[in-house]
């Protein structure tokens, strides 16, 4: 697809915040396109604003609903709202019900929001630092809360949440369901949890033993205690106390100047993975993809083949 | 850990299939030990004998059970078989029930049977090539069949997946689930579906609805056609179908010479992940990490910041 639009117009009418300019240039990020790097450092100024919150949890914790209702409370607190879902369990982008999509949609005409759902499937890797470009290209644009929302279920996934000023684990009061939160490594990196779907009875007992495990967890006096909001996303109930919770860790982090370190940690990681991928796309020339092959057909260990070709000198790589 | 035994007798006893040594050494693979390597390339001759079979699917669709159901037939037909899981949903890693643990441990008993369950964390994108190596090395023990279990969420998931030379997509009848599993990219990847739970009443129509989505993909005569195998796996029920199944999509593969290339492109793109791998630790030296958190600190953007990087000289980068 050819834009008509010159690229210099096309970052100012993203930071205009443009709908339709912003939605073409995403699906660029999304699809790889290397110029759209040109216009992301453009945008590189304009990003900083928004603060990013993060909801995982495991399958049929309602994270979908909790990220709708959220959205809505924002929203009527004046601030514009983008979501980004990568969850293949969620109605945004996977088996839906039909109820939540119309419901989306309904969102969806509001100019104050903006939700992308983004595929899980990708190149190596790529997809967290896909959905951070995104999350770049959205703050550039005005949005005052980015909300990734995704499965917590594999490494890619956890990267996502790993780039949220605030991140939020979902549970439901099942049995075990706590106990593959902390496999799955969810424990750690939660700043709130929300014990969702707690009008079932069992919902205070599983509260109870959440506490418990966190109690486990090594803190000193200044360190931010995790704390559990119980909701009933579907009713609405317990949202104005997530909004509440996400503000005071948003104060916390402002005040001891823990959101620059953790942006900064963000930044730097994100340097590193672009540098790796440009390493990747100017260290496969045709010579050496040729040369893969030819050595691949041989019984050698692939370690020794990868040191070869690491010595093989091609005067078309350009680094 | 300092190992009492000699690197080079280390690699025999695996070959010989001495199961202390072959755990420790598992564990050392996994931890990203790099002197691992050296043994690895000494194993690497004996690699190629075992036959890989993935199993994925949504969480509940009783992937375990089916692997642990397929295990004890294959081990009953003689063969020796391994089981790499890497599904946080699992009995075998993650939240479980007790009667499958038991169940678990005293399969655990038999030589014939190695069992290894690996966590979804790890640095960046490394579980996958981490789930191979350990393959790899299962493998030049001696296991004459692999069985990668994970949950089909997630990137580092599809390419273990991948790594398999006959993938096999779990489903139950529930509503939507194979409408998910398309969602996620499982279904391109099928070789095998199973339609679990499929005493269920609605199992049937939805054993149709995969068929017509199947008859979707695009196929020659002589690609292979995936079939849907019904099963009631925690009754044993259509395990033996499954595992004609398996021994169908060998055949077919080493007859039409798709074995070999699937293990050449499984190969070429190990080497790739090592040459990359290796690239980043010669890369990022003190210097560079010192220059990168200089950088980071001014306002440039990501991009600028990488291509800097890319440009400085560093005598300790040796590559």
């Amino acid at each position: 697809m050819t834009l008509s639009i010159p690229e210099s117009d096309l970052a100012e009418k993203i930071i205009r915040g443009d709908r339709r300019t912003l939605a073409r240039f995403i699906s660029r990020v999304e699809c790889g396109d290397h110029d759209a790097e040109t216009i992301l450092s453009r945008l590189y100024p304009h990003v900083g604003r928004a603060y990013r919150v993060g909801i995982t949890g495991p399958p049929g914790a309602g994270k979908s609903t909790l990220t709708n209702k959220l959205t809505m409370r924002f929203r009527r607190a004046g601030k514009k709202v983008a979501v980004i879902a990568v969850d293949p369990t969620s109605p945004f982008t996977g088996g839906a019900l039909l109820g939540d999509r119309i419901r989306m949609n309904e969102i969806a005409l509001d100019e104050g929001i903006f939700i992308r759902s983004m595929a899980t499937r990708g190149s190596l890797g790529g997809l967290a630092q896909k959905a951070v470009e995104v999350a770049d290209v959205l703050d550039a644009a005005g949005f005052d809360i980015i909300i990734f929302e995704t499965v917590g279920v594999g490494q890619s996934e956890l990267d996502i949440v790993k780039a949220a000023d605030t991140t939020i684990v979902a549970l439901v009061p099942e049995s075990g369901d706590s106990i593959q939160a902390m496999k799955a490594g969810l424990m750690e990196i939660a700043d709130i949890f929300v014990m969702n779907k707690a009008d079932r009875t069992d919902s205070d007992k599983a509260v109870q033993a959440l506490e418990s495990s966190l109690q486990l967890r090594d803190h000193t006096a200044e360190s931010w205690l995790p704390c559990i909001v119980k909701t009933v996303s579907i009713e609405g109930k317990g949202i104005d106390q997530l909004r509440e919770q996400i503000e005071g860790h948003r104060a916390y982090l402002e005040t001891n100047g823990g959101l620059q370190k953790k942006r900064r940690q963000r930044e730097t990681e994100f340097i590193k993975k672009i540098i790796a991928e440009k390493w990747q796309r100017a260290f496969w020339t045709e010579a050496r993809e040729h040369e893969l092959n030819r050595l691949a057909a041989l019984p050698h260990s692939p370690y020794h083949v990868a040191e070869q070709l690491l010595n093989f000198a091609d005067p078309a790589h350009r680094l």
